[in-house]
């Protein structure tokens, strides 16, 4: 019942000669690869305005040179990357190229950031995806947690049908996105030149409530940062696009620089011309995001009006398509790790629908306890997301430049500067990050990634020392001194089925028969039996006639195996079945012993309410003995 | 550790040689099977007080004459089961007697009215307990309910721990009572022929809800006869009597008759001479028990004041007592039922102490049910309690009846004629009970044991047809064509100790080696190894190079048995070995086919989580074919 639901919801199992990749042209690979970093456009200016906006007014209009420092950022980013794309055609994630570069360590480093970070890019996306929605309908702001989780939960729906990572589905909202911001942040230039706005001024704010200087510069910046996330999508899946695929990965990435840069810059620039801040309530939650307030306040008034609604359209789908980017990576990384022995065997699994199952559900139970424990709240989860982004960019450029040192590729010393030079820069911004905001949880990302390399260490330490153990080792075939037992409840066609098998592993000699007497008391109604002594309180027998009655029962049917009966004196099977098989196996010196419990097998399921567990819980204890194999023997009832 | 927590509760186990049992002077005996019906004198007149009382004062006057046809009743049944005793000196409880003489049906009848009215015994004397100390103490009235499920969950756990039926632990209780009820209607009838005291009149009340009649003064009188509940148990323990036995049983039915029949005449009289009514508060419930108010009234402003705290605390323990009685009873029948096949076998098991647990666990979870549902409410739970109670009567007489005429013992005449006037009359006052309380909840009983009497007769059906399909028949032994299949996940150290295993069930050319390729595509990170096409869409190879290393390593480990390796379309596991299972018993006409799983065992557990659950998976699958045997082997981890 419940695997027909669950069928229904994921579809029909799928054959795995379906598992095929698109091969993507420039054109459709960038709305595959970098809706993620494009949709960080949607929250960095605003996350660099709301911390200058603690500092005053004066604070505010530091908004664009500090844009400027984030996009020259993106461009060495963007730099260092290129080389890695030219180096790695099969791909070149963090986790691989650290790994093959700086060592097992920093490799597993690598990834736990990147891990930590996909759960990170699904809570911030879709938290700023649902505050884009609350901006357009206010109404809906008292159920902004719950918006988020069912978002959550249909993303790994989705993904649990398996989604593929094609363009045509990407492109739209991407180019969407990209063209309704550059279409808004052009009507805002025109219409603000042309005087035809009135430029409002700040909204009222009590107090500076931080002094100004260079801490809240740097605040600002490490936020506006958060521009960058996601721009390591792209080197990680060269090996998806047409060839040559390094030199169309390589301009990829170049075009999203220059419109990611764009969009930051025109944002910050336009948004600071017109005074726009996010909108806050008394509790201090946002409201209103900064992009919604610059298209209202751009468009209000105009035949153009409706645009708003485009705005908040597209911002919403491209966040909650670089949520599904997070998707379709967690689950590979895990399984890259799962593969290479670091995480457990179970994310290497594909499942039904050739998608790694384990690690999509996994994926959104954390991502979606981050969006309630953090209550959608943006604000709060970014300064969690950037610093663990930065670690991942500065042990992978960090990894290039070692590469270069060590490969020596023509040119390599230009090469090494540069990659070099972009590990030190994105190194300073991550510790930037993490100074900064350790007051704001940048310590719980560190804390977790820290957690989640011992994890990954632990397991793979198991995994080696059962590989080790476990190293085929050709020992010479002896005799081995072999005996079989069968457990026997009573005298019945399931017993003589399970003594006939006994048959087909071993000869009579070595089968041995026990039946261990449960209750040797007799039955209250046959008490009258019971020799009656004139003692105050009277012994009953240990030897009951039912026990004669099988050993007779049993002379007639297996007249060639001798029964043994075993008076169990606490009425436990297992304990006097233990003992027996103690005792058997150090007298006659066995190598291996096979049990033989013969169980009937009930046609209904309410039948098996209706009968001792027994062979259930026998299989459970025995099976914790070296030496000693359990086979059940069942026979099949027709009624 | 909850092992250890229930041992600690329980206490340790006990040896079966301990199962004992006392012999019962008349003397001790009275108190061990008398308690329960002497305890109903602790509610009986108060239950049709109640009744005459919505009738008006007039209906009160009636009280006293009602009594003595419950006291002219007893006499009946009490002579009528002095018979019983003499018939059955190893006990004759209703469900024997009327299975031995009317047959299987009326035997399951009777039970099913036993057991239901065992959970009722319990809920009702519990209850009624509960009332004393409440009169009392009246504050604790807000917790009836809780202190009921506490002393029910005591009550557990006593008789889990293994209470004795000891003689010396009964008497005390017992005796006190009676000497206590006779002392107090002493006290009240001195008092009350000399004057002392003041008759108070009745407690007011509004008007009379009911018009009197006939109805009224037979629905108290049903009321009244919950005085007789009990009276059932010396027939049942004729065996636990000292020789000679009937003769001792039936001199303790007659003194039982006696004390019962002064308790219920006393009460009656002396709470009809004073006025006494049990108190109620606005909500109808009742806080203050008849014989509560009877021992305020007749000690108030006497010097023995502090003899009221002596009756309630005798009322109380008499009360628990009369529960613990069907503790004793409800899991003994159940384990008769159990072992004559009509109830689960659970049921027949006597547990660690040496009691029947499951019984005593059955019965404490229904009668806390019905204690909560009912709210602890007496007068509510005696309809639905006096109404099986007279069912089982009239079988177990109606029983004797036809075994006078049948066996023809000497004066068979007069007995079958006694026996037969206690079944008419007995059957009479069942109807009576039947027909007056069917607003009050006595269908609610009868369904039950419809309900109980088909279930019974269910599973009965069941362990009838599975003891003719294990019916033994010799069989011809004849060879058996049998191969062994090992299932091989790798080639490691614990698959060569599962094929040496193999090979001490069967020679070499009876065993087959399979191997399941479960993800023939290879891991994303080797992605680059595989051919590229041309296409849009690249396939993706199914045979990997992981495939051919196995065959290598195969062939230099195990030179002598051949290694076959199925592609799994769809990754599962299970699928393609049934198919590989069925075609090959079908191919090769086998009888019986064992399937080796190898399982390395880890030494932690958490190390469970990191490997996959296969083996336990496959075994679930397979286990449902006929003819195959699954043999798991384990190789125990060291590290």
């Amino acid at each position: 019942m419940l695997g027909r639901i669950w069928r229904i919801l994921i579809g029909p199992v799928l054959s795995t000669r379906r598992a095929r990749h698109e091969r993507l042209a420039v054109l459709l690979a960038l709305p595959v690869f970098a809706s993620d970093a494009l949709s960080s456009s949607a929250y960095a200016t605003e996350e660099m305005k709301l911390v200058l906006w603690e500092a005053g007014e004066q604070a505010l209009q530091y908004a664009f040179p500090i844009s400027i420092a984030v996009v020259t950022l993106l461009a060495i980013v963007i730099f260092s990357y290129r080389q890695t794309v030219y180096a790695y055609p099969q791909g070149g994630g963090a986790f691989i190229v650290s790994r093959e570069n700086l060592g097992e360590f920093w490799g597993v480093l690598a990834a736990s950031a990147l891990l930590v970070g996909y759960v990170l890019t699904v809570a911030v996306s879709i938290a700023a995806g649902v505050n884009a929605i609350i901006s357009a309908f206010p109404e809906l702001i008292e159920e902004r947690i719950l918006l988020c989780v069912l978002f959550i939960a249909l993303m790994t729906l989705i993904n649990l049908r398996g989604a593929r990572e094609s363009g045509a589905v990407f492109a739209p909202p991407t180019y969407g996105f990209v063209a309704t911001m550059f279409v808004l942040i052009g009507i805002a230039l025109w219409r603000g030149t042309s005087g035809e706005v009135q430029v409002p001024s700040y909204p009222p704010y009590a107090e500076a409530t931080t002094a100004f200087g260079l801490l809240v510069l740097l605040k600002a910046f490490a936020r506006g940062c958060s521009a960058l996330t996601g721009v390591e999508a792209i080197a990680d899946g060269v090996a998806a696009f047409k060839p040559p695929e390094s030199r169309n990965a390589a301009l990829t990435l170049l075009i999203l620089g220059i419109i990611l840069s764009g969009l930051v810059l025109g944002i910050t620039y336009t948004s600071s011309y017109y005074n726009i801040l996010p909108v806050k309530n008394e509790q201090g939650e946002i409201v209103e995001t900064l992009i919604s307030r610059l298209a209202r306040t751009v468009l209000e008034g105009t035949p153009f009006a409706w645009f708003y609604y485009v705005v908040q359209i597209a911002t919403t789908l491209i966040l909650i398509l670089a949520a599904n980017t997070a998707y379709v990576d967690f689950p590979r990384l895990s399984s890259i790790l799962a593969n290479a022995r670091y995480a457990p065997r179970q994310l290497a699994n594909l499942g039904d629908r050739l998608v790694f199952n384990n690690g999509i559900i996994l994926l959104g139970v954390l991502s979606a306890l981050l969006v309630i424990y953090f209550r959608g709240d943006t604000h709060a989860l970014i300064p969690l997301y950037a610093v663990g982004v930065f670690l991942s960019f500065t042990l992978s450029q960090a990894g290039m430049a070692r590469r270069f040192a060590r490969v020596r590729p023509p040119r390599w010393r230009i090469s090494m500067l540069i990659s070099g030079f972009g590990a030190t820069v994105t190194f300073l911004v991550f510790c930037t990050q993490l100074i900064v905001n350790l007051p704001n949880g940048s310590w719980i990302t560190m804390v977790s990634i820290g957690l989640l390399v011992f994890l990954l260490f632990k397991v793979h330490q198991h995994y080696m020392e059962v590989r080790e153990q476990l190293r085929p080792q050709a020992t010479p075939l002896r005799p081995v001194r072999h005996k079989v037992v069968v457990l026997v409840p009573g005298v019945h066609n399931g017993v003589l089925e399970a003594l006939n098998y006994a048959r087909t592993l071993a000869p009579p000699d070595e089968i041995e028969a026990v039946h261990i007497n449960l209750d040797p008391r007799p039955p209250a109604i046959y008490r009258r039996v019971v020799k009656r002594s004139r003692d105050e309180e009277a012994e009953i027998h240990l030897v009951t006639p039912s026990a004669e009655k099988m050993q007779k029962e049993w002379q007639a049917f297996v007249p060639d195996i001798p029964l043994r009966i075993i008076d169990s004196e606490h009425r436990s099977l297992v304990e006097p079945v233990e003992e027996y098989i103690d005792e058997l196996m150090a007298e006659e010196e066995l190598d291996q012993i096979t049990i033989i419990i013969p169980e009937f097998y009930p046609r209904k399921w309410w039948h098996h309410l209706l009968h001792n567990q027994s062979a259930w819980i026998l299989r459970l204890a025995l099976m914790r003995k070296p030496k000693v194999v359990v086979s059940t023997v069942r026979y099949f009832l027709e009624r």
